[in-house]
């Protein structure tokens, strides 16, 4: 019996590991991990910050030698074809350059082609020498498999992120990441970014994929454990491993978004907010509602 | 030797279990668990929210005999004489009756009396029945202790809660809480309200000391798990257990919320807020800075 009101999405992130500097190398291995994905029957599949190009550059001639125009550049040119070929949605990470600067971006394809683009809000530590900050906001992309918006890592340092995007009714959030250990980290426990990808996702009633890279680049550790996290804020896959490529994957019924986000018969989390004590978002004018 | 910057802060969360109507009884219990808590040395004292007159009202009646005006009353009047018995620093949370309107507020008294009032900002389920929205904002009280402000409940599921706070310098944020068990939790995990206050610390880099109640109320199961976070967000006190009055304890250096912010050369979270992309939040142009 069909059940009323789905809208099942496979969502899959790839914890893949980038090879800085070897371009063609990490285009070939995100697309077998995509199409990996693809062939488990995921049809939104989330992939690493930066995976095109790798994360500690040691130049800014070496960023931008690794960068590419979007949608034009070899890399969305690949991905474009396994969309269309296998009727998905793509979020990944990429390194993009727009005229004669960077971006630390993300590109949501789907079977069509280019959706759109996602540049990172909030740059961390080197990447300001070589990246510009995002300067298209946070969009939601309405999608025929439901509404998607997109961060990059240390945007979700910022709960801002994840109001903002779901203030513009964004059903779910593709994280794409290069998460690095945090000093302080009690090893015997989940990772701090889990916590806070969990606790976004519960406080907005949003689905959020989060896909890390593994490995260590010139010195630089990452730690995986790439997460998908239901409207609750529980994890519905993952975490994955903190040291090894692989793929997680869960079903996801994105309508629950936005059908459960009544707590009681008075509370619902977005409406709930105190505008009158701090203040509009701005953005949030482009609120195309919770429903 | 002493320790340079030295700012320790002995806090204790006293994990109570009021009983509502029972206001007489209320105090006194609450009484005994400062003495306590101050014998043992603690000179930041947090309690329960509407610790004095119970949560689950019957009737706005009874929600208004159970009121009281602040600093005035006779819950306060004793708490203040408990901060300047044991020279100390209370947060508890308290049914303030203002005019002939009540709010869910909690009091901060100090050695010197009261030193100033939050009322809860984001009102729960029938509490909007009996009390007022709060409308005094998120204020942050400078004490000779370091800069404390206070939240209480259902304000925890804002962001800009602690944001608001810690914009306009604080460098604890007290909860006062009666946490209710939220559908969907993972028993075997730590509940959701604790990673709702590690991740708020965390990003925020300041300490959040949260006093929960336990018991059943009319029904109505409160979840205990009273919690302490440091400036990094994990855990320094607690979390307490699901179900027994018990006081737990940390010392903090409230110093290191001041000092401790910047997380390399380029970052720091409060400072690399995007204003330009979702806004000044109302009420920072109190900001008094970070230090």
């Amino acid at each position: 019996m069909k059940k009323r009101n789905e809208a099942i999405v496979k969502i899959a992130c790839c914890q893949m590991e980038p090879i800085v500097g070897e371009k063609e190398r990490n285009i070939r291995r995100s697309s077998e991990m995509i199409e990996e994905a693809a062939k488990e029957g995921a049809n939104l599949i989330v992939l690493p910050e930066l995976c095109n190009s790798g994360y500690v550059f040691d130049t800014r001639r070496e960023a931008f030698d690794l960068s590419e125009s979007v949608p034009e550049g070899e890399t969305c040119q690949e991905w474009m074809k396994l969309a269309s070929k296998f009727d998905i949605h793509i979020a990944a990470g990429i390194n993009e350059r727009a005229e004669d600067l960077l971006y630390n971006s993300s590109v949501i394809i789907g079977p069509k082609g280019h959706v759109g683009t996602f540049r990172k809000v909030h740059l961390w530590n080197e990447e300001n020498l070589f990246f510009e900050p995002g300067n298209l906001g946070f969009p939601v992309f309405k999608t025929p498999i439901g509404r998607i918006s997109s961060h990059i890592c240390y945007d979700s340092w910022f709960p801002e992120s994840y109001r903002l995007a779901t203030l513009q009714g964004a059903d779910i959030v593709c994280v794409c990441t290069n998460w690095v250990p945090i000093p302080g980290q009690d090893k015997t426990r989940e990772a701090m970014a889990n916590i806070l990808v969990m606790g976004a996702a519960h406080v907005n009633s949003v689905f959020i994929a989060a896909a890390d890279r593994v490995g260590t680049e010139r010195g630089q550790p990452f730690i995986g454990q790439s997460l998908i996290a239901n409207y609750t804020g529980w994890p519905i896959g993952g975490p994955a491993s903190k040291d090894k490529e692989e793929i997680i994957y869960a079903d996801a019924n994105l309508a629950d978004a936005r059908r459960k986000r009544n707590w009681n018969e008075y509370n619902q989390p977005l409406r709930d907010r105190r505008k009158d004590v701090y203040g509009e978002m701005l953005g949030s004018e482009m609120n195309v509602g919770w429903y």
